[in-house]
């Protein structure tokens, strides 16, 4: 189907693009954006910088599309109930947390972003990632009459994000099960709509 | 009192000192950690470096020293209620995000901790400087017999640092007197004894 290609040419180009994309993202990991240079991801991929460039026009594309994995947005739960939804987003997102290696890797765009727009704008990417599912099950609590329509969604996302964020970047506490329950039952209790209560 | 000292000399030592940690602190919150070298310190205070490593031995000490003002911690409020001490503690905490220099550099420390042994555990510390007073206002509220003496006192401090920090450094959205009400409500809701309860 359409026009002709070089398929040799064509695999062989996908497959340093992936070879480049996988060692950028793992200097990224190990070393924080700081550590990410072009000469460094032609050494560790074995791709010529003049290839490098021919796909990256800059470092900070190059960045950018690794970062893109980083942020791999929490699969939509729908388990009927809005806390049950929280629950499984937070737990989910918990576990990311302990165990991804973007967590390593988070705190060095977060800094460059506090001085280079480009990163700053990959991060707010990265941050709505983040969100996106909250706001989705939010959307079905009040579909439902479970939450106001009024409900302010991103200080919902706020008080959950917040929390676990802190754990795990600030106060290095564990983020269990049971830290992650009390979180959400606080956003909940807060959230929930009173029987017969008109919030709309 | 005490043994006799050159003036003259101690005072030019301590102007110096101050100088270089100035300097210091201007870089760290400019540039972020990555940015702070002893050249540039020395290029910017005219302080040589000689006389910088005659003070501090590495770069790791000299930052660790112009760190710990960064942390300097809220004081502690008492206003009467645990409910106003909160609320005392996230406005002033609130402002400084919005406004003062060490909130741009912040997360170039964060992000060094995750690979740097010592600047982690002058992360840990700075951490617990904002910890410090919450903390002391809970055992307050406990006294007085206003929250249970098993409440979870550092579950209340992720509760609303987390919010708080996720707005300055992951969603960069506003961090209003509204906000930060809402943070404390849901706090205090989640923590205030019921009358006649038993919680102890």
């Amino acid at each position: 189907m359409g026009e002709p290609v070089d398929r040799g040419t064509d695999a062989r180009v996908q497959r340093s693009k992936t070879l480049v994309l996988e060692e950028t993202y793992r200097l990224l990991t190990q070393e924080g954006i700081g550590g990410v240079s072009i000469d460094e991801v032609s050494r560790r991929s074995g791709v010529s910088k003049t290839t490098i460039y021919r796909h990256w026009p800059s470092r900070s594309s190059l960045l950018i599309d690794a970062c893109s994995k980083l942020g791999e947005p929490a699969p939509t739960p729908d388990t009927g109930s809005f806390k049950g939804d929280l629950a499984a987003l937070a737990g989910y997102l918990g576990h990311g947390l302990r165990s991804a290696r973007w967590a390593a890797a988070l705190p060095s765009i977060i800094d460059a972003a506090e001085r280079d727009p480009e990163v700053a704008q990959m991060h707010a990417q990265l941050q709505a990632g983040f969100r996106a599912p909250f706001l989705a099950v939010a959307e079905r609590a009040m579909d439902r009459g479970e939450i106001a329509r009024n409900t302010p969604t991103e200080e919902v996302v706020a008080k959950i994000l917040g929390p676990l964020f802190y754990r795990r970047w600030f106060s290095k506490e564990a983020i269990d099960d049971r830290f992650v329950s009390s979180i959400v039952d606080s956003v909940v209790a807060g959230a929930a709509r009173p029987p017969g209560s008109t919030g709309d």
